[in-house]
């Protein structure tokens, strides 16, 4: 008798980084980092209208969103950014009631060319201010209907290359275009994500650390189902948002033995959700797994005051702190609490500051970890075969009518 | 030989009902329905200033949000409301700038009276602008630090009943009393949330739904940890936070055989996230049950204009229809597609509109819904246990300071 398997149980380091160094050939967000941004940066000098409104959904938006709602009071930035995405027609009527539409750019994103919200929206804006080569761009694939409509009107278009999907496209025209309009360094951006680049692909630190973590999420995930992302700062509110979505939709897959995979992300934020799903984590059944971002320097010296309150003295412990210093502090002794408990996975991540690199170099990890992730879980991180049902049946609804 | 068990793994929906009844003398929650609410309205009366800015975190401010955010574009409102609730500098200061401090009345919500993000920020705010019983409020328990310091300060107080859990209180002064001074008519709200009182005391219609739903919840949790809250209008985003706590908060706990239970809480929005969240629940782990929550009637006409764009003529197919029908046919498109799939358990809540009694009725039953559930888990759901280790560990490293 004889026998052979190949259950392989447990995939070497070096095979996976053969195959993620193999796919760097074809999946295109990889090499992003390497680009030349001057066509971004000469034509944001172009733009002359104060509002910029993104009309988008999905990855067109949640990257975009993710760093402007993390630096945005970081800095004096010269325009302002908005975002159009949803078909909610009282969101819709709230957002538009606060914007100039006569000072505005209007970028229009959408990978496919027909996201219906998209368009919806767009011809709506239509018909309060006329959309046309001096105050509309659009971001799309080089042969979509979208492209077309932007050829025959004239309107500058800059192209989303076919091997990047939409929520790794943070770092192509989609991500990059609206925020340098708005005053964000994106060279400092790239250069953030290029760090994480190049220290995986040298195998160097980030090499060591994105292996271990995904191997640790993949191998522990029939027990161990859910990704919570604790963000100690409401300015990752964003970022919290678009990892949900890459690490949703990019590991929520049938795998190459047609058996359903996933990891479920959550975001929550502190010390705000300290006072709501914290609980279920220290006390609750044991399927989740915890990373904490943290803040090093906020910039800010905002400080609690020495004000004297009667009967409330038992406090005045408090007084003379810095704010960035007592988050922290909430940050470390939710993480002591948890650690003490021993039987939650914890992971700490601690960002430098409140700036360009800090941000986009989290992302560009979380990609990376995003693609590891799925190789370890043999699944195709890159497409969403899943929501294509219900557009159809939309589809036919429509027909129906 | 003799044999007897007290397993009980299928209890009575009688008996559940008998326990939530017996509950009901010493929780206060339930009975809020039947409030006096003529103190609040006469208080809402005298409030002279233009912002209402409420102090608090967590239970102070959730329930208050929720209704806040679904209603404030849906009728004129004559004053404004803000939430400071977060430990993050550059929050607080973005906050601020936005509003006239000297046209504010600040409402300071604490139930212990001594949490330490509120009095740090109450702190702060009294370094800008004398606080005293002219633009001040507090809601608290009676016998709390920050009712003395009312007391002291001749500050109007209300009460927040010692039997009313933080995540349970948005029907007592917690929430009705800043929306009453913002214009929102707390009646209605009350209303809203006593038909389902009565439906499900009288063991009608709610009674039947909410017995059913929580036993499945419950039965099949080891299986299916993972409970998706899928509304559809950016509305709701605030009812999906509420939840997050009231869910997680509630039903993360050790039950009485010391064994570690939760249901995971995810709210999520649609359609937007029909571009982020949806492709994990359609092709990922079966470890989820939906719920999708639609709004039957927007109130409002926004329509999709017939604007010809060239090259897109393929979607001329949404031109004239109201944008409230589009996002609730992408709504019926997702819970068909979900359906078609038979193994995930999903059901739809649709509110008849946007207005009180609507987010109140869906409030109270969500409240109804957590008692019960909590009830079949053989678990406290009105105590938080697990989170006072890091209150512990926070207050240490200041006396270390």
């Amino acid at each position: 008798m004889n026998y052979q398997n190949n259950f392989n149980p447990s995939i070497s380091d070096t095979n996976i980084f053969n195959e993620i160094k193999k796919e760097k050939e074809s999946i295109g967000y990889y090499n992003l980092v390497h680009q030349d941004t001057s066509s971004f940066k000469e034509y944001a000098k172009t733009v002359k209208q104060t509002n910029i409104v993104v009309i988008g959904i999905g990855g067109s938006t949640l990257g975009t969103y993710a760093i402007y709602k993390f630096l945005k009071h970081s800095k004096p930035l010269s325009k302002k950014l908005f975002f159009l995405e949803t078909t909610d027609p009282i969101d819709i009527l709230s957002k538009i009631s606060k914007i100039d539409l006569e000072d505005t750019l209007f970028v229009v994103i959408s990978k496919s060319g027909t996201t219906i919200e998209t368009v919806s929206i767009f011809k709506y804006i239509h018909s309060l201010v006329k959309c046309d080569k001096n105050n509309t761009l659009v971001i799309t694939e080089n042969d979509s209907k979208l492209n077309e409509y932007a050829q025959k009107n004239d309107i500058k278009t800059f192209e989303i290359p076919k091997n990047v999907g939409g929520r790794f496209s943070v770092f192509s025209a989609v991500g990059l275009l609206p925020l340098a309009i708005v005053g964000i360094d994106i060279d400092e951006l790239l250069l953030g994500a290029k760090v994480i680049h190049d220290s995986f692909f040298n195998k160097e630190e980030q090499y060591k650390r994105i292996l271990k973590k995904a191997r640790f999420f993949v191998e522990n995930r029939s027990v161990m189902n859910i990704n919570v992302l604790f963000s100690y700062s409401s300015r990752l509110e964003g970022f919290n948002k678009w990892y949900i979505q890459l690490w949703g939709e990019s590991l929520g897959k049938v795998d190459v033995y047609n058996t359903r995979q996933g990891l479920t992300p959550i975001g929550i934020i502190g010390p705000i959700d300290q006072h709501s799903f914290l609980q279920l984590i220290v006390e609750g059944t044991r399927d989740k797994k915890v990373t904490v971002v943290k803040v090093n320097d906020f910039h800010n010296a905002l400080t609690i005051p020495h004000v004297k309150l009667e009967g409330l003295e038992e406090l005045d412990y408090i007084d003379g702190l810095e704010f960035s210093k007592l988050i922290n502090m909430q940050a470390d002794a939710t993480i002591e609490s948890i650690n003490n408990l021993k039987d939650i996975p914890c992971d700490v991540i601690t960002l430098d500051g409140v700036c360009e690199s800090s941000v986009s170099s989290l992302m560009y990890e979380y990609e990376l970890l995003t693609s590891v992730c799925a190789k370890f879980m043999y699944i195709n991180a890159y497409d969403q075969p899943g929501v294509e049902s219900g557009k159809i049946i939309l589809k036919n609804k429509f027909k129906k009518k």
